[in-house]
């Protein structure tokens, strides 16, 4: 698990992908999966990102993923990302039947087995 | 989208599920299964329970469950719940390879479409 302190950020984005059963087939060859795969590589360069833990099932078409922030300004950078704009845009527009965001500041962080 | 006042709690609860391809394939009817829908229906009944997201892919056995509570003593008592107890043991020996646990409050919250 990445270094969570206090103060770090996570930014939990809840999504459900429009489609039918061929295109959940296709889903990993499509310009969303490439997108998608682009946006992490991004969010990895930029200021204060910690880390992304992202879950998908092919069937339900629901997914999650959680990124994490040293600290909230970092976390509202990505958000305005010349390039993420573009990503948010194309998901409200093709690819996202319904999704929500929630930003949430880290108070506490455990794991098993314990590092 | 539940109702996310400032102040309310996210759980981002994190894991890789144990098992081989046999397993995957009868996960929905083995006693794992009939666990987490115990457990999600139990969550729902206690006080300050917002609402749950949750999602994994039966492929590489990750998955996010995310619950909203509407303050942090409800998160704490929900986690402290004799029978939620249990789960967690049987999750630790027998369920999950690892799992981690971020507590954070919520700042902000936004869905498409708008409501």
């Amino acid at each position: 698990m990445m270094d969570l302190a206090p103060g770090a950020v996570a930014v939990i984005f809840t999504s459900v992908r429009r489609g039918d059963a061929s295109t959940r087939l296709a889903a990993d060859a499509d310009a969303y999966g490439d997108m998608a795969e682009a946006m992490a590589k991004l969010a990895a360069e930029q200021p204060g990102f910690l880390g992304m833990e992202s879950v998908r099932d092919p069937v339900s078409l629901r997914g999650i993923t959680v990124s994490y922030w040293a600290d909230d300004p970092s976390a509202r950078s990505w958000k305005q990302v010349s390039e993420h704009l573009v990503a948010q845009r194309r998901g409200r527009e093709e690819w996202y039947e319904e999704y929500s965001v929630v930003v949430a500041e880290v108070t506490r962080a455990y794991r098993h087995p314990a590092e």
